[in-house]
């Protein structure tokens, strides 16, 4: 085959790629705001929900974050941001549920901090809300389900919410548009590698 | 069972779970620069690396983006920030492979832009590299695995590298240190709904 045959093929190729790209984007849609639900055992939830609240910042959009579990930690991206106007942290901060081995206060911090997330949730000039970790509230018992789907269904129509954190409750997932499960292939940690400053925290 | 007891078994159980926690991170002992892998067909490859990238932003460290395929779009993290004096990004700009349908010219602009890459896989004061999408430019054939794990076994140490992109090639997923797949369970746009300023791009 001649390179004119081979640039011929890759372009029919492309040709076909376009129209079927083409074709998906003119079938959606709709426009409302997301719930996201960044889940699994592998490292990317945390970082991928922060990405987008760089992303909706650059935009100069209202985002509103809430820690759940972190919060004593160093944390680059809260630094980065934080003198941004347009974004709002709240941190539960009570460190680990293993640091602190105190049910009734973990329940304690995580009901305050929910108030917030709570007040974000109903606030329609917040485009982005991230609930970091919430999963594992749900997990432990701190927080109920009904609470949060009850929270998530009457939220602006415009407002995303990203949902991380292992283990999603059944009724998160189904409620959710976009699911997706971040794997652990392979963790340097588990190789004896330490955790990095401004690559892992 | 007494709220006491109840308590008392739960700081059983985190104890045991902290000492389990601090075994391993005391196991965790070299140190060096990682390369990391977000792959999969799901959503959040891209973001998370943007999200490490405001990480080490947060603590003043140099960073260099390379945006392989994109670049054409907008895209909000690069406006929020592109005036930071540590960032610096490289963008190859010929929009998606199934628009230019040239792959000649596709070629050259991934290999103008890799070098650009490589000034940073040899520059010891850029803390963290992002190659975004470099996975297609390898399934393409515009860039040759040789090179690339050459420049990432000559990086400097202390240099970190992020590459994104499905169907990540098998030489690059085993000198990974860290490798997430990040796995679409179920994604918005397939049911019909809009990608969102400020979320999806």
């Amino acid at each position: 085959m001649s390179d004119d045959e081979r640039q011929q093929r890759h372009k029919r190729a492309m040709q076909r790629l376009k129209s079927h790209v083409d074709e998906r984007v003119a079938r959606a849609t709709e426009e409302r705001g997301l719930v996201l639900v960044f889940t699994g055992n592998g490292k990317g939830k945390t970082t991928a929900a922060w990405g987008t609240v760089t992303r909706a910042l650059g935009y100069g959009y209202n985002v509103g974050v809430v820690q759940f579990i972190k919060g004593t930690w160093e944390c680059g991206e809260r630094e980065r941001l934080e003198h941004d106007e347009h974004l709002q942290v709240h941190v539960m901060a009570t460190g680990f549920t293993w640091d602190t081995q105190d049910k009734a206060s973990d329940r304690a911090a995580c009901q305050a901090v929910w108030a917030q997330a709570r007040t974000l949730l109903e606030d329609d000039s917040v485009y982005l809300v991230v609930l970091d970790e919430l999963t594992y509230m749900l997990k432990f018992g701190y927080l109920d389900i009904q609470d949060v789907l009850h929270a998530l269904g009457r939220r602006p129509t415009e407002q995303t919410v990203i949902i991380t954190g292992r283990n999603a409750h059944r009724d998160l997932l189904s409620v959710a548009d976009t699911v997706t499960e971040m794997q652990e292939v392979r963790h340097a940690f588990n190789e004896g590698l330490k955790a990095r400053r401004g690559i892992d925290y």
